[in-house]
């Protein structure tokens, strides 16, 4: 297989330097990111049950070939027939698919860049309190999601203990830990 | 120009979709992620003055088409010569670039993937309490940095202006601020 760059815009100085199933490369002037082909944006919800538990999810990673522990998340509007789904319907079907928790109300805290300088993706972030197991979870199809239930008060040691087992922590754990000690 | 798609490893199934002069697309088996080819890795700081003063930064992304707020961060072995430049070195060494504020000690608090499911990069989070200023900051060559000092017990409402005003915040802001609150 051959790729042409492929100039995209010429008054943006927008080029296509590569392209997969899931992400294309984009040379922007001089800057360059990843953009998703597949997907409007992501999701990702801070999610506690009423006994102060934190729902997080492990799975492996193969950019890092780490394993990794990470809020539930997910894209909008990767399911065929499903594009134009909203933000909170992703939220609540991500959360239910890959932990096996339900949510009766997501509130919306922030859209934030997921790293501003090498991808355009945008990540909203979603506050669940009172969430309650209604299925195993484990994600859909090729995921293969373990779900941790850590209490939040003694978060630290839990963490600590991943750390030591090789895990790395999405810093999105780190903002939800925020966000729950301050909303 | 054309380029093939390089394979990178049969073994590992590693195929190079695409190549930029800082980012190249990366096939790996089912998955895909950017990868950076001029950096070994990427470091963030936690940076507070003794007057309680949460150190930020603010730059138009390119990527997201918007000023984004940020802790001063930077990559790992970018400079050309200093290719083996220590993670902690390298943190100082943008510390001061971009916001002209000085460290005289750095804690190692963790190393947190940017974005695992699109991305290898892996951000090396430090913590400066007491740092002084000591220059104007505002990044090199085409940097273009304006530099934030809000008070960290008024964080909240800071952020909501900066919300209200189209900016963006990067997630590892409000990591920042849960690692100023617990360590």
């Amino acid at each position: 297989m051959c790729h042409k760059e492929f100039i995209i815009s010429k008054k943006q100085h927008l080029t296509e330097l590569g392209r997969g199933n899931y992400l294309r490369l984009i040379r922007d002037g001089r800057w360059e990111y990843a953009d998703r082909v597949n997907a409007r944006g992501a999701v990702a919800i801070i999610a506690a049950t009423s006994e102060q538990q934190f729902v997080l999810t492990e799975q492996f990673r193969h950019a890092v070939k780490r394993s990794v522990i990470d809020l539930p998340a997910g894209l909008i509007g990767d399911v065929v027939g499903e594009e134009d789904e909203r933000s909170e319907v992703s939220a609540l079907r991500e959360l239910v698919e890959e932990t096996g928790f339900h949510a009766s109300k997501l509130t919306h805290l922030a859209d934030c860049p997921s790293s501003p300088g090498l991808t355009s993706e945008i990540v909203s972030y979603f506050l669940a309190r009172k969430v309650t197991r209604v299925s195993q979870g484990g994600g859909v199809e090729h995921e293969n999601i373990l779900v941790h239930t850590p209490k939040i008060r003694s978060i630290k040691s839990w963490i600590r203990k991943q750390v030591s087992a090789g895990k790395l922590i999405d810093p999105k754990v780190y903002a939800g830990l925020y966000f729950l000690s301050t909303q």
